[in-house]
């Protein structure tokens, strides 16, 4: 019998508060378990203080038969996840073999002498059940109380992660029947949400109840993403499919793409469909679309290279920006992001080329240039595009906005391009 | 009268928890709140689910005297927490004028028409003080119960955090008078976590219980943060600073910095006393180490720009790689990345410079190079030093680890070259 499988993620950690540390591993864990139809309904985060986290304990047991716990098990003092586990659920320490050997055999790779700290990783709780850590020394734990299960794992992202795809999710669907959910999402650009909402009012309305719709807003960017959940997964999937499949025909003229994929992904695909390369010259973006671009496993099948040009001279030597046109338009200016463009394009012999200059901030504004005014070009050796973008963001956002533009200017003109060819 | 401020954080919205967003905001509040005093010791999230939002609401309420709540206050259908606020304070809706002039001057200055969905931003419970909202339309909302506060924030990271700076902590520190805290932090390197522990065993036996240390890992970098909690400010700041002295002195062959700065800030300093200037020619970096140094804001006054060359042609092209050493030794090599070094001094004209070459896997590994294989080079036009590295995770933490190793590599370059200058 299937039903709602309901999960609490608790993670520990007095970094998580204060804000040292961004939880990365909950968004993680989410994305994993809802996969294989664990609802995450709440994740709350405590710091290294007992009583939070027996408090913790006892209140997401009541409403959760899955609780993850992350954090609180390296070997340092301000580590007290372990001992305090041991004690909730009535055990003693022992010392487990198969972790000391595991210990020992890590320290011996890595040629370094072991502390008695590193053996203390070995002994565990005798009322638990010891998950291997494949990348590292803390051992996962897995305890039952009352048909609840709660895991115990390292806050260090390798090792969680290997944790869970090894061991933790295949033992959880031994034990567990969830339901089946099923996520449809399409992602699009250059229209606001509430203007999206206006024109989806009617498909929203006659959705039926086990099936969501939620906006994603990313600046101009907006993914949308149907959800269904039900005992059937085979009715669902065709449900949601056809759903999905009105929505881009609703949408068909702002859709990017039609599944969960970031931008680079569909730059990244239309440049294999037209076995093409592309490079950057960048100013403002300092190497952040090149690195956008290579992030991608794969991306030496159509990415050459880049040439980031902060200084004036570096524009004029290794992107060939004409100094007087420089001096006379100011590295902000069409002229000089057309310049670069054609620079890059031949220095890195590639098809396609993306070139940016602006003013980043909190610096650099001039009284008709403010901090956000920036030029993209994108284009091949036959043509260009380029277009001037005002952005009111900080540093950090406005490389980040300019880096998506810049690739969906890119994802569009390879389009246009393409149908001129036809 | 001071005393221990307690907040919770509850943050709404179903892409928390499948894991399609990343909670950025919990940790950009914590961080600020701390600052101030104000210690959040639980942090919450839950779905777009009415009665999650109000069971956490009654439970957080229980513990702390400070509620922030961010998310669910977009004008689309699926954002529910205005209207629950409402019902949960007893309050009715009522259209605000000010909100409203404010979102209508919005929508002139973007010259876009209005919806009557943004219409309804303007409407608030007229139990709250409204909280203006200085980069979006939807406004905050200030409410007090038993006296506890809770402020409802739009969870779009830019709105919230001004929201935070302009209006809310203010409106806190009326009403509270919390603790002081002081932080302080050393960056290590080269030593791993358990190893800092044992040599740290005396020292965090004799910490009074009101100061505490913390271990923060980031591969072989580790933070260690005091903190101290007292009504007396004056006092505990001598307290800290007199054991973060301690701290300094027993760790001082593997300190890098004594502050919370990341590493691309203690290479900014240096370059920024000598007045030089870096480059970098990145092949498996892609661009990452750039992007780095470029984050910091005035990196234009020690950053001219780089090569980043990721195919063969790139290499020999733009940084003077030898055709035949390449095919010999092969692109990831120590005779390669010096060669790249020397030809990014020489192109962008600084006086030091960084390469990279190596695999990052999941592709590209070859019988002597497995994925993880990456040569550094550093230096300056009369000398260098170069290094190879075995990284052992995935294709994110390769490039992230190879750009700490690369900006730590140039930062004992740099201290060894002035050394010897002196």
């Amino acid at each position: 019998m299937s039903n709602q499988i309901k999960c609490s993620i608790i993670t520990i950690g007095d970094e998580l508060l204060i804000g040292q540390t961004i939880d990365t591993n909950s968004a993680w864990i989410g994305q994993a378990l809802n996969k294989v139809g664990i609802w995450v309904h709440r994740r709350v985060a405590v710091g290294d203080v007992k009583q939070d986290i027996i408090t913790a304990l006892d209140e997401e047991n009541k409403r959760s038969q899955i609780i993850l716990i992350t954090g609180g098990l390296g070997p340092t003092a301000d580590d007290i996840t372990k001992p305090l586990l041991c004690t909730y659920f009535n055990g003693k320490m022992i010392v487990d073999e198969t972790v000391l050997a595991h210990v020992k055999n890590i320290f011996t790779i890595l040629k370094r002498p072991m502390l008695e700290s590193n053996l203390k990783q070995a002994e565990v709780p005798d009322v638990c059940t010891v998950i291997n850590n494949a990348k590292g020394t803390a051992p996962g734990m897995w305890f039952e109380k009352n048909n609840v299960v709660y895991v115990s794992m390292p806050g260090v992202p390798s090792e969680m992660k290997a944790m869970m795809e090894n061991s933790v999710i295949k033992m959880l669907l031994q034990k567990f029947i969830p339901n089946k959910i099923v996520h449809k999402t399409i992602l699009t650009a250059g229209m606001g949400e509430s203007f999206i909402a206006e024109r989806l009012k009617d498909f929203e309305a006659a959705l039926p109840p086990h099936i969501k719709l939620a906006y994603l807003p990313n600046y101009s960017f907006v993914r949308l993403r149907l959800t269904g959940t039900a005992n059937d997964s085979l009715f669902l999937e065709n449900e949601v499919t056809e759903l999905h499949q009105q929505l881009k025909t609703i949408l068909t003229d702002i859709t990017i793409a039609d599944s969960d994929t970031p931008l680079e992904k569909v730059v990244a695909d239309l440049l294999l469909q037209k076995n093409a390369t592309v490079s950057t010259a960048e100013s403002c973006t300092g190497g952040y679309i090149a690195q956008t671009i290579t992030s991608m496993a794969g991306s030496s099948a159509y990415y050459n290279g880049s040439i980031i040009a902060y200084a004036y001279d570096a524009k004029e030597d290794n992107l060939g920006v004409d100094h007087n046109e420089l001096v006379q338009y100011g590295a902000v200016s069409e002229t000089v992001v057309t310049q670069m463009l054609k620079g890059v394009l031949q220095k890195m012999k590639t098809n396609y080329a993306i070139a940016t200059t602006g003013i980043m901030g909190p610096g650099g504004a001039t009284a008709d240039k403010p901090v956000g005014t920036v030029w993209i070009a994108v284009g091949n050796n036959n043509k260009c595009t380029t277009k001037q973008f005002n952005f009111r963001w900080d540093r950090k956002k406005n490389i980040e906005l300019t880096t998506l533009n810049a690739l969906n200017m890119l994802r569009e003109f390879i389009l246009e391009t393409r149908s001129e060819e036809l």
